[in-house]
């Protein structure tokens, strides 16, 4: 499949202006998740608000949600039950992020630093498993079972695809093949969920649903590309995301494979002692950056969630052109332009 | 209430007499039980099943889908949901050892060894939220929502009392109230829903499902109660629980409590630097053992959980006597005289 990867750099406002289509149709609604979180998040155990709020409230950008908000209205659905899925789908996210956080031993030694280290080990993993019943309580008080299927499938697909990512973390051999089912598996899943419900609530027939469903897969390994091509992008520091974790921890992505395949033995030898063998120095990272730069590493990473980014959109043909659909599209190319 | 303590020795034979009646009755359903369990651990992602199995199939006396299966055969059902339900209850506990193993960096410091050591952090809370998918996809085939509901509210309210624990797990200010609060959301509600959900499976009146109900939540603190009682029972070791964990952890129980709410300012001080400070050396277990022993903290708590038990047994009043019941009310025997 040929695609032209856009230009390195357009401005901030474009970016934003993505988002606005959304913001417009579904803002409302949008609004009243916001506060279904917070009221779903309350407890007698203070430890409970205070921890998750840290995490859920500080921002995001509320993609899965919204996903969620406009899958249904692109399937002209009445009802409310989009809010409290929309909730369960964003309360879901934040347990793996808390769950994603947890340091081993080897990280303490190592000194890495997550969130964790403000809260200790076992709090946000506690707190993770309260979001995740909550999320299921949001589910059943929707009383679809078909949404529940989805979504506990969902789940049990995200924390497999999560145990396989620790299992190749570490790992050069891995295939671009195992490591796009792995993306596939622990953040495409739920964001296909997240679509698919939409679909399911409002009756519509099949071809929708696999339809947004589709969507939703392409949209989420778009999304997870991007992320690991930022990870090694330090001019997107400004974008909220830290430049070198994934390098830090040895964690495995499509840059760092594409550049080892294609790298000279010294190079090669370069990743296996910093990601391999975590024996890393200051310097490090920059030379990284370098070999990825040399090898198109981030490029073609890029090149690959355009290639998604477009599968995405083609999924939503089976829907009429409307203002929800235009609003879906866009919100494709805000997840790839993150990246410029 | 007055209740009668039973005498701080029985025979060997006689308490492993207390589960012939559920083996006799539901011993092919518990089969089908392991079977289910060990198919439904499979994964491509090989460490998955093994470190699930490393807890699931080893040994442990699998009380919880027991109940489900005697709840439901007490209340004649008929079909097969049962043994799906008891397969997720067990997959929900499990998943609760695997979290609450997590260990934080102090703990580290301290040197505390947990199962975790052997796999790291990260992995036994990842597979426990697989665990915890696997237990609402199990849910879900039984296509009975009120058992989702039950489920996902006892999962709430067991997250919230494991917060509630670690929140607490230092103070020597918690009153009983509060303990009994703790121990009742974090272990009694998963033995009350796997009751509960008996019933209603087999589509039986609301004061069949509250008698499951009361009976599961009753055997459940009952349960609690003793297991924290053998925490520092030196003499049954032998019963596969390790003497001393609670201890070394600070972790705040009933007898505790009792000893300390009636100790010297001198015996105060002395749980104050072990259990709130948690500076101990090798010879304060035994101290504690004896400050326990003058203020018969042990004996009082089990004292309370055959109060409990008790009211476990008149739960099941509002069913006529059957050797479905009398295996019931074994069970609680059972569970008591663990501590003996």
């Amino acid at each position: 499949m040929s695609v032209t990867v856009p230009p390195l750099r357009s401005d901030q406002r474009q970016r934003a202006d993505r988002l606005d289509g959304a913001r417009r149709l579904v803002g409302a609604d949008l609004e009243r998740v916001n506060v279904l979180i917070l009221e779903r998040l309350q407890s007698e155990v203070s430890l409970i608000p205070e921890l998750a709020r840290h995490l859920i409230a500080s921002g995001g950008k509320r993609v899965r949600p919204m996903l969620t908000l406009l899958a249904a209205k692109l399937c002209d659905y009445e009802g409310e039950a989009q809010i409290a899925l929309a909730t369960a789908v964003e309360f879901i996210h934040t347990a793996t992020l808390l769950h994603d956080d947890v340091v081993d031993e080897s990280d303490l030694r190592r000194g890495t630093s997550t969130a964790n280290t403000i809260w200790g080990n076992k709090s946000p993993v506690l707190v993770g498993d309260f979001l995740f019943s909550r999320a299921f309580q949001l589910m059943v008080a929707t009383d679809r079972m078909r949404v529940l299927e989805i979504l506990a499938n969902a789940s049990a697909i995200l924390a497999e695809g999560e145990v396989a990512q620790l299992v190749t973390a570490n790992d050069l051999s891995t295939t671009e093949d195992a490591y796009l089912r792995v993306i596939e598996a622990k953040t495409a899943s739920l964001f296909k969920a997240a679509c698919e419900v939409g679909a399911v609530i409002a009756d519509r027939p099949a071809v929708e649903e696999r339809g947004l469903a589709d969507y939703g897969t392409h949209i989420g390994i778009a999304f997870q590309l991007v992320d690991d091509a930022l990870d090694y992008a330090a001019s997107q520091a400004e974008l909220g995301k830290t430049v070198g974790d994934d390098f830090r921890e040895g964690k495995i992505t499509l840059p760092v494979l594409l550049a080892y395949n294609a790298g000279s033995s010294e190079e090669r030898a370069f990743w296996e002692r910093t990601m391999e063998r975590l024996d890393q120095s200051e310097v490090d990272l920059s030379q990284a950056q370098a070999y990825l730069s040399r090898h198109q590493g981030v490029e073609q990473t890029i090149e690959r969630a355009c290639q998604h980014g477009a599968r995405a959109k083609a999924a939503l043909d089976v829907f009429p052109s409307s203002p929800v659909r235009d609003a879906l599209l866009d919100l494709v190319d805000f997840c790839i332009e993150r990246a410029y």
